[in-house]
């Protein structure tokens, strides 16, 4: 679905997904708030359906579908938190969901793609190998492709849960949202147009993922190249769909560095008690890296997503005894 | 304060405390219902301030002060969540407050009181000299001793949990606290009774501290021995003021081996993204070694406190490559 999305997209995805994902809470600490010399208010992406944001999308797309286009199924080439959320979405309305991954994917993913009733078609490990793959079962199957980010459907779904942070806490002066392949900074940025225009929306990115950051430089869409960034979620580039979001609509893009990104990471699971993965801590620690926009102003961030390998932390957690 | 508090000390808790302490949110989990044979509703005192339901109790002891008792600050002798929730209370009303620690006691400890901004006193590590050590600074400085849980402030205060829980979900049928001193399980029995008396509360308790399970099946409050267990919140034993409670108003205690807790822990860091300590674990790990009472019920389960240190998890988490 090629055609930029508006608020009446929005709001109709938050009635068609309403039954299937969760309304995550917004929560506050003192301690961050110090920190930032700002008010943050953070909006639970991570205690969503599938533990992040791209549930929102992932069901909007689903159930937009016919019951006759829905028969056929759906099919993604991510292997990341979208496709997961693609299968649980399929599973709810009780259709099929083919995600095609590498063949050197990491067993997790594809146990979790498994866990949520996806099948897995492997391919090699290239970017063209992919979308073969995936046209090639489209073709045959008449699975219904549904892109990460660069799909209407997606970003609508994506802007409810800017709808929703916007509808929790009033008067915000800014959000700010990570930003990989722009779905869920666009979708922030149709919902912040309509019910808060004074509201800023700021993009957050990763240092070594920063393509968005380079764009609007540049004044045009460039590839995201040789991403390297603890922050799987983010290492895509843009899109046709996204890039005018991001060119046009935000304030602008906050980058972050590696260590602050985990140092955010580890704050927020400390302070928060809050499991977050990396990607979704690159807004506080971008935001705690440019404080200076943000002083005494009412800071909306989110956290986008949860789903971090316990058994591959990036911080040191060596076994020591409880009371030493 | 020796007397036993009624739904009108937690109702005046509620309000004494509603601007100290956050309304937490109550978070459900599809994984977890299917694990369960259950409706499960997680009331998330992990997201509490100070991470713990204490904030709660010690709050209402705080606020409950006149402001000349106030002056001469408070006192415990509890270097856990009880001791930095207390700090934390008189510091939000500008008391001084006193910690009498063992001079062994972890390190993290006393940081997080210093955090807090309270004041250590260190004694040898025996029970007679911590009590010894805080009568004498009472009678020195007349700072209001707070006990952690035998005190009716502090129980009418840890009610104010359940209240909230019963008003945000309609219809439960029973709701499992775990068990330690037995102040959140002596207020959660109070908001229950009065609220939803056809609710059953069960009390959840390790296999290794399990004082109350004993005390029930003897008919008399008996000591804690010895306790062996991983949930260093539930290591205390009952008071007089809340045997009353555990021996008349609950539905049971249950146990939960040490394993169980173990895996009950890391099951809601991953599927609920919620970091919880040992403690908070108890009930969960409890309810699916004892699913038969709740099989098809809605259950309400108290996560306790999330104050875990992440450089001391009680599961393996080895650094290794993130892709491998």
């Amino acid at each position: 679905m090629k055609t930029a999305p508006d608020i009446s997209d929005v709001r109709a995805a938050r009635e068609r997904i309403m039954p299937h994902v969760h309304q995550t809470p917004v929560l506050t600490c003192g301690h961050m708030d110090a920190l930032a010399g700002a008010r943050l208010f953070f909006k639970c992406e991570n205690l969503q359906k599938v533990g992040a944001f791209k549930a929102r999308g992932a069901c909007n797309a689903v159930y937009s579908l016919t019951d006759e286009a829905a028969g056929a199924g759906v099919l993604t080439h991510s292997s990341g938190n979208h496709g997961q959320a693609l299968c649980y979405a399929a599973a709810r309305r009780g259709i099929p969901a083919t995600v095609v991954m590498p063949e050197n994917a990491p067993a997790p993913k594809k146990a979790a793609v498994r866990g949520y009733g996806g099948t897995i078609v492997e391919c090699a490990p290239t970017t063209a190998a992919r979308e073969e793959t995936a046209a090639r079962i489209g073709a045959e199957t008449g699975a219904e492709f549904v892109h990460p980010y660069n799909d209407s459907r997606v970003i609508a779904g994506q802007g409810t849960c800017a709808l929703e942070l916007l509808e929790q806490v009033d008067g915000l002066d800014a959000v700010i949202a990570p930003v990989g392949g722009g779905g869920l900074v666009s979708g922030t940025c149709i919902a912040v147009k309509a019910l808060a225009p004074d509201t800023l929306v700021h993009a957050a990115e990763p240092s070594g993922a920063d393509d968005a950051w380079r764009s609007r430089r540049a004044g045009r869409m460039l590839p995201q190249e040789d991403p390297r960034t603890i922050a799987d979620g983010l290492r895509t580039g843009l899109g046709e769909l996204t890039w005018p979001f991001v060119s046009r609509d935000i304030a602008g893009v906050l980058l972050s560095e590696e260590r602050d990104i985990v140092a955010a990471m580890r704050l927020i699971w400390e302070r928060m008690k809050l499991v977050v993965e990396p990607s979704a801590a690159v807004p506080l620690a971008a935001m705690l890296a440019h404080p200076e926009p943000f002083r005494e102003k009412r800071v909306g961030i989110i956290l986008s997503g949860g789903n971090v390998d316990l058994e591959a932390l990036p911080f040191s957690l060596a076994p020591r005894d409880r009371d030493g």
